[in-house]
């Protein structure tokens, strides 16, 4: 995380704040508060920390990563160097914004999906923005949902167009079968009659793509009958206001926008000058 | 860029593509076709075709970044073995996605706001996903939108925090000015009482920060008679559905929302075997 | 791939090869035959290419990784300059020798254990060299051998230690269970007490470690009895002598050996001028 | 060195540890020992320790790189959060094990050359693992052995394919003094004959490759008649058990053997739960 | 600055410094005094101190960065391991050497030049060492001088060759004008036809390239008639005994010599043996 | 090389030519001619080439690095697009004057001294620009200097801190000749005491620090009658103008200022638009 973390520090300060060394004295001492302006689960405090930690300051969390936060609540403190304080600024506030838009979303969906089935997981796509998958997908972890495979490199994943190259479910399971015996082995599906062949051959997560809720139960009541152990998983098109329909025939439902669409939670920043002592 | 799009790819791939390895023959080759969801102005075009192009395969671009595109309409087109095209599909639609998604958003805007004052700008923030910056900054330029400054290195702005910690804005403009000759100023200020004294003072740029589009309207005719040259930007708080009414008052409006709270517009890719001499 | 391939040229040519560049006029042109000096399962090929492809040479592969080479047959020619050619020779040899010497072993042991049990499976671990993993793995997998998992991030695997601060198997596995729904669980055992817990607690892989070739075949039974599915690995201990022994009980059969003490196949590069046509 | 051991950490652990994640809490501390398996000569106890720092854990060294241990002792003491301690076992083991058989099996290989003749050197090559070679070259250092040229860039050594290119030893010879002064000169021959010509021409050093011992004796003191100063190298083909042989008539023997076949010397690490007021 | 020099270091060091591992013993302590050999204006004391930081060992500034140092006088003093204070003293002073070089020119110039006009700005250019560029712009900071734009990146500068592809001084800067309204648009011209209009097309620098000192003074007062608002610039073939003769008449003068021909501060360290408590 | 490249275009290109991006269209092709302003000796003509070959440019050497070349000579051609050309422009000239600078300098002086000793050589030190080192010792290289050691890695240098350190100058060889056999040992000595003791130990080279030109040819003969083979070195507040003097006594003579103190040779580049047809 650090590494990434200096590489976004570059981003932003790149050959120096220029503002900060014209306006601010070197040895000023300043305090932060990332406060909270609106109700939400809170995340990116631990990545905040860092941001402040790389550039000399000290930080107190007042609150914690996956905690609920109300409007007007200070979740971090802040103190060091003004210029190392203002220099930290936006890109804790960009991660603190982004990864709490997240887990605020997952959050609620969670909630809504655990209603209907306590035993259903609401989880996360590769649909992240590219270089910020960790963050995102820790979001949605400490939203209580499920990050999913982090990438092509930790779990198989049949999609529709391996399917097609590799002439059928039927060929594509049997080529997948001599991976690693560490590995599950995932496939898509779009019709019935391909997810009752990937049951019989013996698939360990059926990923039903764009099918209705209704379809999904009856499916995978019979893909179970075929397979008892086999997960099933909704994909495909679902939004936040139909993941609760999904709920009750799912083991898993999957959906891109908590990662592509969701919108950033409202934090900012009150700095003050503090006395030298308070470093 | 390439650099980031080789960080991006190792962020997907990792050790490997462990699928395709297993179910897709090493020397198949394939053709793919990225296709639109829903209308939109294309951005990301160009970072896609060097995705590919990383993973050695090659691409036509059907449509330019920054043009409109229709639901159902293709643009992009890749041919390369289907190993490498399935291995760059998923990063190249993250691109297209998230930044068609930013285009279309900012060109709505733009459109919008120079309806009512056609020399307005409509300008994004340094609120953008950490790392991914550049992109961002590029999709709002490619909606018609103005990226404002790139980070803390290229431009002048002295905010609340600053002048607090500098004792005034006068003060901390007094200091901005031993800066290099080759940067512009920006200040901005929380009340009318300020920003006269910006104005006074010789800002190149005052940004009325939580001023209503009235307030604004009304300052800026004021500070102007203060300082011809001197050019106001609304910001703080404003949304998609309020920046038409700030257009009247302001050279600049600008709001984080264009880069950090956007949906992403949905493309797909589909993809099928091609022969040996397609490539 | 490329960017470990120019890490490790800068490590050999650092700041030049200050002999050629001295004894070799910059336009020579060579030519240089890779050729091997014992019968092995020759690996490394593909990088060995690269390495060359680097340095602006050609190469032709008369084999291909995976396959049998004799004593005294040349796998890969080589045409580029006399300089790019000698600066490749060693780096390109170090990969052929050490991932044959792993190809080799692998296929032997692989050859062995199949006779006596066609399913069984002849894995590595993560006893590698530092930084060297990828390359390592690989000749595993060209050897007919499984890499098993890549690193701590693509599969579960509970170790003598985890249990020990977890506070036993069945604590363990239950708060295993709570991660994502895409990775499979495998817990190392020590007892055949622990080794029935685990298949209880739905294990999906268990490590029966340092229990001796008889041992494991009868707990194996005894555990396809509790769970058909659960796959039954042996490790700790075992050397290419005792390979074997162990084929006949267990669905896996690891060992560090493969990579942490394996002797290179012997290789070497003749190489001669070439006249300037046959770049 | 401590880049190359963030590499490390990212290879092994890559986008997270989610064994431990799952299994172990984030404040449990825990205590490691790195216990010896055989005796041997211990090295890599450095790396080692700065894996651990690199994670946070804090480490005492028990015995020193360079010293012999035996089966049984604890080499290494490491405390911390239990989930550093796990993330830095395996790299640091891995470390360990390697490094201490290159070590162990130079030290003998010493120790019986220096029998036969108290100045012979015993040398390594860059026959290394690609990426790892300055800790192969240190644990040759820590058995006694001499290093030779870390790469292409610190010493000049001409070989076969280089005289080939050249057009003989002398005219090699004579472009390779056109180099910095700073360098010393090694040239590599096949012959007595050529042998003596690099003697007379200023070779700082002679390489006899492929000789037989009792030529290397005999060709040595004839050389040394020509210039009392060159050094002879016996190289080529000499393994473990016939360095004895060569150490009478040469000044170095050198063989690939120490770093490209060698077996790891076993360690392992035992791991428990420390109090919180440990770390 | 850090990540610049840990490479930097890795240049100097690279494989290891191999005297001093002979020669040094590794527990040895010492303190090194870093001596000023000439009346100057001292610079590079941080990047000093960062060098022996990453060595682990600590410096006290003796001087600041900016201030002047007679001949003879202690800049900084260094504790530490011997070792790691013989392996920074290169890498130090060829940091302070050069740097202060820049910063004691820049001075001595920025001295004459405000004789003449108080208001007038001494400025460095582009023509920086190669990847050095940060340090050798902080030194003409340091020096009293303007840095001018960091690079390419954060003003805009339409220079002859782009006016001549643009096809003009008016259609460049119209085009320019399109551009954020963050940045400042400078132009430079060659006649002073060319000046004159940049002047009335709103350009808010011109820099007036290769005009004698009597020209820029007249062309400057005609072009501030047109816009009082433009900044003037005297650039191109500027030396350091010409600098004052453009004083009056210009803004700002820019010239290249500052970091491109600049002749380096003599400073050398002393060194010697520290008892252990003194660390 | 490349990879120093692609940094340095990082660090003058960063987030983008903003002037280029508004005032060239992206299609229009350009021929530059690099334009040398005074005779020289020219060198970094071939970074140069690598510059523009990284953004897609293509070039002709019209000279070769290391040639002489005359005031008004054309040395390079590029032709490309108009903003690749652009963007290269500055650093590609950076190379070309500051190599060149130290290319002529050290070809005029290696010209006198050797009218005054034919075997002399001049040599470069340590004192290089940070992170430039490789680029300036290839420079001295072209002008007909020796590089001296690249580092601290690939000769031994014994200064006067070691000796210090190790206490005295025979304790400090003896150490010394404990290290590889491949490397050469160095010695730098104040006082002709100890210019004797290095000469009776054996050192390889003798550096002779801070001696006047006759005394360094008086110990010179006396040295070479204790040791035939030992080489002496003159180092120490030499400067371009007393190089000449020390040239009878010593065999080599090095001086910082070849690369610490150089002036910059002249060079510009004339662009203009270029057909599409003749890229």
């Amino acid at each position: 995380m650090r590494a990434k973390i200096q590489e976004y520090l570059r981003e932003d300060i790149g050959s120096g704040d220029i503002t900060s060394e014209l306006v601010v004295p070197a040895d000023d001492m300043a305090r932060g508060r990332v406060v909270c302006k609106e109700d939400c689960v809170v995340a990116g405090l631990e990545e905040a920390s860092v941001v402040f930690k790389e550039l000399g300051a000290k930080t107190v969390r007042i609150k914690q990563d996956g905690s609920s936060a109300k409007k007007g609540e200070v979740v971090l403190e802040v103190v060091g160097t003004a210029r190392s304080v203002l220099a930290g600024e936006r890109l804790a506030l960009n991660f603190v914004m982004r990864m709490s838009g997240i887990a605020t979303l997952t959050s609620g969906l969670v909630e809504k999906a655990k209603r209907v089935n306590p035993g259903v997981r609401v989880a996360a796509t590769r649909k992240t923005t590219p270089g910020f998958r960790e963050f995102e997908k820790r979001a949605v972890l400490l939203g209580g949902g499920d990050p999913h495979r982090s990438g092509l490199y930790d779990a198989v994943l049949i999609k529709d167009n391996h399917i097609r190259i590799a002439g059928g479910v039927k060929a594509a399971l049997s080529r997948a079968r001599k991976g690693s015996f560490t590995k599950k082995i995932e496939i898509e599906v779009e019709s019935p009659e391909d997810a009752r062949t990937a049951a019989r051959e013996g698939a360990d997560i059926i990923m039903l793509d764009n099918f209705g809720p209704e379809e999904v139960r009856k499916l995978s009541s019979e893909l179970k009958a075929i397979n008892p152990d086999v997960l099933i998983e909704a994909s495909g098109g679902i939004r936040p206001d139909t993941v609760e329909k999904y709920a009750a025939g799912a083991d898993i439902i999957s959906l891109g926008w908590l990662t592509h669409s969701v919108r950033s939670v409202d934090f900012s920043m009150e700095i003050e000058k503090a006395g030298p002592g308070s470093h």
